[in-house]
C-alpha cells in the first residue's frame, strides 16, 4: 500500500518485475546500476550526463540501469512544462532517442528514471523502460502526485502540474526488484527514504533500488540524495551520499531463495 | 500486508483502533505503557510481575496498557502446553482473571500482549484485551506463526506447537494506534524490528506501539527486546534496551492530522 498524500508517496512504483515472476534458472546473478544524476536548466546536458553515467555503469558491469525521478529536467514548477516530451512522437524526442539507443547499444536494460510527458494537452510524471533491444518495454506514469505542505519548511504541490496515472506498471526483465525513481527532499528523505525502501523489500522478499538525483545546493528543492540498492532481507546491499555517483552493485537471486 | 513464514511476520497483527476510526474529538492526548517483562518460567511470578508494572505504568498516567507477546511464559516449546489457559472457563484462568481485575481497578484498558491458550484440543498464540470496566474487549489468535531457519543461526518453528488465528483483529478504544506484542529475537531484531515499526506507521499515518519481553541471558531464545512507540511521520516517540523497563509515552492526536 502506497499513501497518496505525504512523504511516502513520492516517487513511483515501477515494478521492474514482480514477486510473481518466474526467477530464470539460467541467470542466477548480474549486477545493477544506479544513476544518481546531476540535474541542470540544460536538458541537452542533461541528456549527455545521463548518457556518461549509462556508460560508466555498464563499465562497471551493470546489465540493468536506473536513472532517478525527474533527471532530464529541474524538479521545480518552472521548468516541467518547457521540458516535457510526447513519446508518441519518437522522433521529435531527445529523451526518447538517447534512452532506446543507449539500451541498444550497450545491450542492456534501462529503467528510465523519470521525465515530463506532454499527452493530450495533460503534463505525466513518466518512466520508460527500454528493453536490450532498444524498443519501448513500457511506460508507467506516477499514480500518487507528491503533495507536501509542512508549514516553516516545505510546500510543493506536484497535482498543479502534473495528471496522475492509473495503473502501477510490471515489466518482465527476468529481475525480482522493485524499482523506486524517486526525488525525496531533505526533510522526507532524512525520516523515510531508507525505512521505506527496506521495509518494502523485506516486505515482499525481493530486492528493492530507488534511484534519486544528486543534490543541488543551488536548487530550491534540496534532494535526499541516498540511491540504494536492499536486499530481500531489508539490509542495504549498497548506497550513496547526496553526490554525483554512480552505485553498482550485485543482485544474487539466492540471496531471495535464501529469505523465502 | 505481512509476509507469512519469515523475520517480517512474527508478531501478532492487532489493532487497538483503525484508520478508519474517528478520533473523538473530546480527547487530543492521552499516555500508553509498555510493559517491557522479563519473563520466568514461574507463571504466579510472570503475572505479579506484569501487575507491577502495570501498576507503574498508570502511576506514571498511562490509561492505555500493552504487555509483551509470550509474558506469562517462556518463549520455548517445553512451556506453552504447560502454561495454557482456556479463557472459555475465567474463573479457572488466572491470567484473565489479573489482567481484568487490574483493568477494572485502574480505570484503564490493557492490550494483554499474548499467552497460550488451549482451547478444543488446540493451542493458540493469544492476546486478549480489557477494558476499564474490567470486560473482556477482544480476542485475537495469532495469525502468522513464526517459522525460522537459518542454518547456523537460529531454527524455531512455532506452527509445530500452536494453530493460527483466521482473522485480524479490530477494536474501539478511540485511539489510533496499531499494538504489536512481539518477541524478535537479536538476529531478526537487529534487522527489522524498528524498520518494519516506522514503515506500517507512516503507510497509515498513525501510531505504532510495539511490546517485547526483555532480554533473559539464560534463555534460549535470545529477546531482541526494544518495546517502541512510534508516530504518524515514522518518527519513534519513545524506545528502549533490552532491560526489563516501563515505557510510558504520549499519544497526540494533533500529529495525525498534521501528517494527513
Amino acid at each position: 500500500m502506497m499513501a497518496s498524500s505525504t512523504s511516502s508517496s513520492i516517487e513511483h512504483t515501477m515494478l521492474a518485475a514482480s514477486e510473481q515472476l518466474q526467477v530464470p534458472s539460467s541467470i542466477t546473478k548480474f549486477k545493477i546500476g544506479l544513476c544518481q544524476l546531476s540535474v541542470t536548466s540544460e536538458k541537452n546536458q542533461n541528456l549527455a550526463c545521463a548518457h556518461n553515467s549509462i556508460k560508466a555503469a555498464v563499465k562497471c558491469g551493470a546489465s540493468l540501469v536506473v536513472l532517478p525521478e525527474m533527471w532530464n529536467c529541474p524538479y521545480s514548477n518552472d521548468y516541467f512544462a518547457k521540458f516535457a516530451e510526447d513519446f508518441e512522437n519518437e522522433d521529435a524526442s531527445p529523451t526518447f532517442s538517447m534512452l532506446s539507443e543507449a539500451a541498444c547499444s550497450h545491450g542492456i536494460t534501462i529503467v528510465g528514471g523519470s521525465v515530463p510527458e506532454s499527452s493530450d494537452g495533460q503534463l505525466y510524471n513518466t518512466s520508460c523502460v527500454f528493453g536490450p533491444d532498444g524498443k519501448l518495454k513500457a511506460k508507467h506514469r506516477k499514480i500518487h502526485l507528491f503533495d507536501i505542505e509542512i508549514p516553516g519548511d516545505i510546500t510543493f504541490k506536484e497535482s498543479d502540474f502534473f495528471a496522475a496515472g492509473d495503473k502501477p506498471t510490471i515489466v518482465d526483465t527476468g529481475a525480482p526488484i522493485i524499482c523506486y525513481p524517486g526525488d525525496f527532499n531533505i526533510s522526507t528523505g532524512e525520516l523515510l527514504w531508507e525505512v521505506m525502501k527496506r521495509a518494502r523489500a523485506a516486505d515482499n522478499q525481493l530486492f528493492v533500488a530507488s534511484c534519486s538525483p544528486s543534490r543541488d545546493s543551488s536548487g530550491s528543492y534540496a534532494i535526499w540524495g541516498h540511491s540504494t540498492l536492499v536486499g530481500p532481507s531489508g539490509e542495504i546491499i549498497a548506497t550513496s551520499g547526496h553526490e554525483e555517483t554512480v552505485v553498482v552493485a550485485e543482485i544474487d537471486y539466492s540471496k531471495i531463495e535464501l529469505q523465502r
